[in-house]
């Protein structure tokens, strides 16, 4: 259970497929190994030891997924960086787990100073852009080139595999220590759990970043199937649908507002998007209105939904496509986050750490072999998190009878006015619906009389105009009253986290 | 990584579904969960502790999937007996782990005086047959009956799960312990790689001997997607034709010795087999004959080939539907044992130990989360076997340029007559198209002259004849020369191994 298997496996099984596509480099199976051997021989001969941490700061591109290979190939521990963060929470990330080498693109070279004065550990610093090696500075591909490969020095199993930096809801962010078990039997389960789809034929598409473990599980899931992967910077709706036409790609993760955006895009129409049999999104729910114009575009995709947390690898449910169409959306599956996977765990929890009778709510409590190890140089933390050998979420929700698990959290903005629960997620369904609107969120805000009232925060479609008054009349007919909207917002865009959820306070 | 996992998955999510059904009887995942907390408990209370081993004497019944998640709720370890063997082999198995637990059933309650007369470490026996409990055993289903549901002792991972015991070439059987973690990775991995095969929604039938691993793998593949297991006591292939019409089975292990006899039967015909879409064969190579007539009864099942061993829980290579028809076929892929699964790394190696060039003959070495921790009390025999981390499977073979395996051993027989080499699978093919054979087998004799003979063993179908000449007339169509059998053997059946192997010897 070691996860460089994956890659010899494929430069067995099919030599010359395809592993990466970036931009018009393409890269076969057996050059990666190549490759992969002989940049963890170059980490060797910089001092990389068993156990040593690796990071990489950098947008996505090919060299992501060698530098996972690589780093494991050493022996060593991955410790992709934030690159949402500002400098001073990276270098935190940095200086908190030790790490001494660090791969940096083009993009985030200007970053390198405040890096090195606050990340003092950091000694080796391999640049992996394409554009020229600054000076002081390691070449990635003077490396690969001047290296012999070097044997793999075999770590898996409870090995640590990697430290993924979360922000955590208070205070520092926590570094959760995965081991190589962990993101194994998450790429495993991915394959094995989406029984519909063919992750072994797949191109499948990298756009959202490539630190977080929401791709990190697709990662590992195409790696495990041998599939091709496709790399995109960032995500861009026009250049998204541009690739997926160019190199006919047929699974892709992304985050629910990517995929509105994706949909609303106005380039989108232009582009051939039949190919793509395969969403899967997590990180955040999903708007009905998402999914339906999601399915206007792409009437032939299959949608998965993910729901978990770094801690866990990520993996904890999956909402199979039946539950975004048809009956199963009819039985309300869609507000859920899907039943456990094939390798969780799943039960609701009460405060004395039993599972509550089926229905009630409770604390979502996950165990299996995707569960963190602990958080780095954190064992209080660690053993608040794990108890009993349960990883406890920190979400609160319920299943029902039929193991469909209903996080509250997704509700969890929910809004009280005037002594009525509304649920964010019901009006922005209403609000999305309106032809003017292009992205919305919706909050509560303080209000003396109502407790809080609902407030609407719309981006409208490029030359597109909406009043308040207008979306009142719109939503009237969707939801009851007391739902609907008392004050409207217009924003150029949506203030987004770094996984690309929308930061509601 | 723990193999109740599934159980508990299953009674979450579906706790009405059936887990099991035997005979008129019929079991749903929440009433089996309560029963194994309850047999757990009552192991427990007869004195097994975490680690110790429990034997179970049996054919297949629904009582054997109970008893495997009953000994793991223990914290214990699986011991199943070959019921193929002689009762001083079985109580040489018995004795060498230190069995002092056995559950036995009716079948097998004859032996038990010859096994505790040998295996004198047994203390207790529970009698899990239908009939009457005789006296000084304790009965199954009064255990489960008194006993309170007992709280699981949690093992996993690199926790022994079970002892297999194996032939082995030479002397004595070795019992081979496998981790929680192979079994549970075998498991997940069966499901991963049949991409087109619908676990979840299977209803599985067992009916090759469920202590061997070739169903024991697809026993793990049905729980962890939370499946129905069908059970029948033992293979017959008239039952398993109307056990497939009458519960509407969808998923099927058999050996192909089994699929043969299921082809040929002549009850086969009078039965609805429509709902079987998938058939896994293993434990030994399948002629092309048998496929097609397969495929004559069953022409919308998709086959499956596993080729594998004990010692890697047993999973190392599966052969995929389209091997076995259109152009895979004609590509010869059906001569082959597939591909490595998704967690298997397999490589053939040199008397060195290294890799050899991409063709060429050498041992078949595996490496991966399914492999055995070692050989109980046999420290010699497992460094032979696990060389740098690497089981070395004693399989002579070669590996193509699109990684399937070719095992040199299931042409092992091969006869070499006059200098010429001759493939005894390759006259099998020739000679099963001969409309008066119902099975064969083809073997070398010495010969002064020749070196070797071939020489076919025959079951002629019922009421049909053949003579030599015939065959041989036959055959010469279809065959060069050399090949073609200079001796006929006419049997009433073909003896089988414990696996339902043809025994060439």
């Amino acid at each position: 259970m070691y996860l460089t298997q994956s890659l010899q496996r494929s430069a067995r099984c099919h030599p010359r497929k395809l592993a990466t596509i970036f931009g018009s480099r393409r890269t076969d199976y057996a050059t990666m190994l190549d490759r992969v051997a002989r940049l963890g021989g170059a980490l060797r001969s910089l001092g990389v030891g068993p156990g040593d941490r690796v990071a990489l700061l950098s947008l996505n591109s090919d060299r992501y997924l060698e530098y996972f290979y690589a780093v494991y190939w050493a022996g060593a521990v991955v410790n992709p960086a934030n690159i949402r963060w500002s400098a001073g929470e990276i270098a935190y990330s940095l200086a908190d787990c030790d790490t001494r080498v660090l791969l940096v693109d083009d993009q985030f070279l200007p970053m390198l100073p405040a890096l090195r004065g606050q990340a003092t550990c950091l000694t080796t610093i391999i640049h992996c852009g394409d554009g020229e090696t600054p000076d002081g500075l390691l070449s990635y591909e003077g490396l690969v080139r001047t290296e012999e490969p070097a044997d793999e020095i075999v770590r898996g199993g409870e090995d640590l595999a990697g430290v993924f930096y979360t922000g955590g809801t208070t205070g520092f962010p926590k570094g959760v220590m995965l081991p190589h078990r962990s993101l194994y039997a998450n790429g495993l389960t991915l394959v094995a759990d989406a029984t519909d789809i063919d992750f072994r034929n797949m191109i499948g598409l990298h756009s959202a970043p490539m630190f977080h473990l929401a791709d990190h599980a697709f990662t590992n899931g195409l790696a495990m199937a041998g599939a091709t992967h496709v790399m995109l910077p960032m995500f861009n709706p026009q250049q998204v649908a541009e690739t997926i036409e160019r190199e006919r790609v047929t699974g892709a993760l992304l985050v629910p507002t990517m995929v509105q955006m994706l949909a609303d895009a106005p380039t989108t129409a232009q582009h051939d998007l039949s190919s793509l049999g395969f969403l899967l999104y997590g990180g955040s729910p999903i708007a009905e209105a998402v999914v339906d114009r999601a399915l206007r575009i792409m009437p032939h995709v299959r949608l998965m939904q993910g729901y978990g947390m770094t801690e866990l690898g990520p993996l904890a449910t999956l909402l199979p496509h039946e539950s975004h169409v048809g009956e199963g959306r009819a039985g309300g599956k869609l507000r859920s986050a899907g039943r456990p996977t094939l390798i969780a765990d799943v039960r609701i929890v009460g405060l004395d750490g039993n599972e509550v009778p089926r229905g009630e709510h409770g604390e979502v409590a996950v165990r299996g072999p995707g569960m963190m190890l602990g958080y780095w140089n954190k064992p209080e933390e660690t053993t608040t998190a794990i108890r009993g050998g349960w990883m406890h979420t920190g979400d609160g929700g319920y299943m029902d009878d039929e193991g469909f698990v209903y996080i509250a959290d997704r509700i969890k903005d929910m809004i009280v006015t005037g002594g009525e629960n509304v649920y964010s997620v019901e009006v922005e369904n209403a609000v999305a619906k309106h032809p003017a609107v292009l992205q919305c969120a919706v909050i509560g805000v303080p209000d003396d009389k109502w407790g809080e009232v609902v407030h609407a925060c719309v981006v409208p479609r490029p030359g597109a105009q909406v009043t308040l008054e207008e979306l009142q009349q719109h939503c009237k007919v969707l939801i009851a009253n007391y739902k609907i909207p008392r004050a409207l917002e217009l924003l150029d865009e949506l203030p987004l986290s770094g996984a690309g959820k929308i930061l509601k306070n």
